[in-house]
């Protein structure tokens, strides 16, 4: 599978070029020869893996990083067959090439970028296992046998027979904890690799994470951007799905899919047996407490899952309705009612839009700087080269748009989002300019890099605008500045001693750090040994340093062996999913899957 | 929008043959010059419109047939901007392209087959109404409106409320009654264009109309061929789908395509009411009464949904079980029973199988000679240049083979059939010869087309083999021949003497001419004005003359106003829908449809 250089071919092309060094690099591997494949790297450098040489969600940087990398994973790997899957191109003195390669164990693919110095980024990723192919196109299962056999069961029998077994004379290899879309689409793809899995929801319906919000909400998101594995949305989707709709469409999926998935199942305790490798895990179904023994415990549970619920004081005394914004019921009960909205990211938004439309009198409590863009720019000049119908007109799938975007590391993005950031600002001048005439304290992130850095760092400190942000700029929805003192009766007092009178309090305060259910469910001490989930380590606010290159926690092996963390929004719940599933399937087959760089934890929450 | 002839390109390729007929056509068109427009047809032609020109289903022969369609509909139509859409091919002196053009009042589609005569074949067919496109890709709904305004309803409010106000406050312009794939694709495809429409289903969850039958069915028709409009099955769908996942999947495709879908509703009777043009239809849902006043009333009630039964002598006195192959329960209940089959054809090779498996005794009484043919050989030979992973790596997507298909009259199908089914029994010759060899009368169709042309022709008299003729070969299943005599207390006496000792008889003995509900429902003399459904006119068995060339009365205008049929496999469901939709959102936007050539009906039923 080596390939040559054709010495005859121009060697000035980007096709030459590339083929070259990955024949150079294939050369080095094969010979072992880690200064030679550093090398090939220029002295900036980012090689971002996902599973296919480390079984691990890594970015190293630096030859130093690529060396330490080959040191450990070389040998395990045997990469070979690196060749391009599409001519590759050139701009601004950059060539970009998409490849493909396989391993000792699987089949993958990946993304590099070549200056004059050599590889500025390398992206592998493990597209699938050897002998372990998903039954789909030409593999896809026949559906019925063509012969005939006595006391044949039929396809809703066998469906019937494994609902009724799993859990009891049967157990899950991997137990998926939450059935939102990172559950869902994780035990989609888990069926899909034949993976013994169980996910379980507390709620009484599939897609209930999203029916039981606040009724006006709509995903942020546009639906190039928000496609689940396998089953894309028809092409009449609405760009931003009412909740409600893309409930009915997850229940939907979870059937045709034949994700196994009980509802109304709510893990109540975990442990992890350390001589059976496997947990304890104790779930009340319907009422009634069951005992799963999985070998993998997956939390699901949603990165904005956990409700950070404050605890000011006098909250105990207050006769309104006072709840964590996961909980507001929606505005029809507040009409003509006083509404204070403690927070000023997502959800405060939604949340004050819908109380004013229903004609409550509402106040929102701006604690810190918020970033605010409005859809439409983000939709343009944020996600359209990736995900729009423009995208897909040029040919950019889902799935080619999910590679582009993984093929940034994290290191860089933030230097690829300015400039998008600047041009949001040059275009919305007039609406920034009265939003702060309005008294809203604006900000663009620490260092410029705008709404999806300020996403992966600290999943908080945003608002996509909907509309809500007209309303508080002509001073419909009321801004009040600071943190909360303490409330009363009757309402919220400031620090600087402003009362706001409320019927209802709404704490838009956010969401805790998803290893936060570990030390709930399992025990402090496991949660504290994981550490913080989510962020880069930027250093920014909410996201502490050091540099962690990568979501921390998500997606990838834990400090906890056989605990996993899965999440994110819906472009993350389908892309990573592949890779966690992956993961899960090797293990469950035996494959060797030595796991290279786990992080040491920083931050315990 | 005129295209003219570039003199200076090359006069010999595809492309230039094709350029030069569809300038001279649209300058004859324009020019209303007929005997032009029809010499540039060969003489022996078929001009096949779905729509476009003719807003009916209809093909014209030989150049008096181009003629006489030009001059009824040229005037209405102004049909222009004739223009390839890829790249003309040619093979066997036969130059093939695709075509698109414009209407009055839509966009169109086509297909043209040239020789060094002229035009062998033309298909037309309406893509989209100008000004009523689809609300996909580009013009699909936002999902929300980007504003915040006081009482908005979402999007949930909104779906209740019109659930709760179709067929009370607001009627239907079209009511379908049936629910299975025809009606709930016809339904998918009025929601789109925006037609309020209502599909009525007797039974309890949209699906049963699968679910229902017997436990062991799948269909017999492979994946490619059976997507739905606008949500194809993902690519991990099995080939041959089980009865109870194509309900589910159909289930929830109603529900996420938002079709206005009753269940537990069945049409009770209608009448049409020449004054208001109105249809008076009861509807008893869920037990009550309910009367709908729909504009058009479309019977999608199954071409296979009105069963036949027999009446035999002493049927009354047979202590058995006995029933429709449509309400066999399936096999449980018969192990150990002696079984007898009436019929020889799909339903009751399968029956027959099932009861096998679970030890039943079987007979199967074949009362004619029936055409079996395997089902790998039928995919491979039969469909596998337009439906299977191979086309679909090919580039041939759903719609195009929907669209290759078309492109062929039925007048030509069968000479295209006939080598198929020359290979197929080439191919499996042993097969044939056992299955002989052991008393099946085995027959290839009249003129040896094969499996498609009974069905389009009479819907009946063959069976795709999924494994029961080996049964049959082997003398598992055991074969008598000939016409059911009486019955008695305890078996079948048949004609000849033979005496068939049962336990359970079922009658696999086919479906009635859909017209037979409007003769329950409305009236015989409607029933019998409008006149027998499917079938070509081939003046084969059970099709009797004089020739159609389209399938009676499917999908297109009957000589009852507001009275159509929709219905067939899932390939027919799937494409015609769009046809019918299209026809019946015409007339809801007022947009004039002069309609050419509605067929005199020849048969009662």
């Amino acid at each position: 599978m080596t390939q040559t250089v054709d010495r005859s071919a121009p060697t000035d092309t980007p096709q030459a070029r590339v083929d070259a060094w990955l024949a150079r690099f294939e050369a080095a591997l094969a010979a072992r020869d880690l200064p030679a494949a550093a090398g090939l790297f220029a002295a900036e450098c980012y090689w971002r893996d996902l599973v296919s040489f480390t079984w691990n969600i890594t970015t190293v940087e630096g030859r130093q990083g690529v060396t330490d990398l080959l040191a450990a994973c070389l040998d395990g790997t045997a990469a070979a067959g690196f060749r391009t899957t599409e001519t590759p191109s050139e701009a601004d003195g950059i060539t970009e090439a998409w490849i493909e390669f396989e391993t000792v164990t699987g089949r993958g693919t990946g993304h590099l970028r070549l200056t004059g110095e050599g590889a500025w980024t390398l992206l592998t990723s493990l597209s699938e296992l050897k002998g372990f192919e998903e039954p789909r196109q030409e593999r896809r299962p026949r559906g019925v046998e063509h012969t005939v056999t006595p006391d044949r069961r039929t396809w809703a029998e066998d469906r019937a027979l494994e609902q009724e077994q799993l859990g009891y004379q049967r157990q899950p290899y991997v137990l998926v904890v939450g059935g939102g879309q990172g559950g869902i689409a994780l035990g989609a793809r888990l069926r899909q690799l034949g993976v013994p899995a169980l996910v379980v929801e507390r709620n009484e319906r599939a897609g209930d994470s999203w029916r039981k919000r606040y009724k006006t909400l709509c995903l942020h998101d546009p639906v190039w951007y928000d496609h689940l594995p396998y089953l894309p949305f028809p092409d009449n989707w609405p760009v931003f799905s009412p909740k409600d709709k893309i409930a009915d469409w997850l229940e939907s999926y979870t059937r045709v899919m034949e994700v196994p998935y009980w509802t109304r199942a709510e893990v109540t305790s975990a442990s992890w047996d350390d001589e059976s490798k496997r947990w304890t895990v104790t779930v009340d179904r319907d009422g009634t407490d069951t005992v799963l023994t999985p070998r993998h415990l997956v939390f699901a549970t949603g990165v904005s899952g956990k409700p950070t619920l404050p605890s000011f004081p006098g909250m105990e005394s207050f006769e309104g309705d006072q709840h964590h914004s996961s909980r507001h019921p929606g505005p029809d009960a507040y009409a003509g009612k006083k509404a204070v909205v403690i927070g000023s990211n997502n959800s405060a938004h939604d949340i004050c839009a819908a109380l004013w439309e229903h004609d409550a009198d509402v106040t929102m409590v701006q604690r810190s700087s918020t970033h605010v863009v409005k859809s439409a720019s983000l939709m343009e000049l944020g996600m359209g080269d990736l995900y729009s119908e423009r995208a897909v007109r040029a040919g950019i799938t889902t799935e080619k748009a999910d590679m582009i975007f993984a093929s940034i590391p994290y290191r860089l993005m933030a230097q690829f989002q300015i400039p998008i950031y600047e041009k949001i600002r040059e275009r919305d001048a007039d609406f920034y300019a009265r939003l702060e005439a309005a008294g809203f304290r604006h900000d663009w992130g620490e260092d410029g890099s705008g709404l999806f850095m300020k996403y992966l760092r600290r999943g908080s400190g945003y608002y996509i605008d909907v509309g809500a942000s007209e309303l508080v700029a002509d001073g419909r929805i009321k801004v009040a500045h600071g943190q909360v003192d303490h409330l009363t009766r009757a309402g919220v007092v400031l620090e600087d001693g402003t009362e706001l009178a409320a019927d209802v309090v709404v704490y838009a305060t956010g969401y805790g750090s998803m290893n936060g259910w570990v030390a709930d469910l399992v025990d402090r001490e496991t949660a504290e040994r994981v550490g913080k989930c989510w962020g880069l380590g930027s250093g920014t606010t909410k996201d502490p340093g050091p540099w962690e290159g990568e979501q921390r926690n998500m997606w990838k092996p834990t400090r906890q062996e056989g605990l996993w963390f899965h999440g994110g929004n819906l472009h993350q719940s389908r892309h990573y999913s592949r890779y966690l599933a992956l993961q899960l399937k090797a293990r469950y087959e035996g494959i060797p899957t030595p796991v290279y760089g786990v992080p040491e934890p920083h931050h315990r929450a």
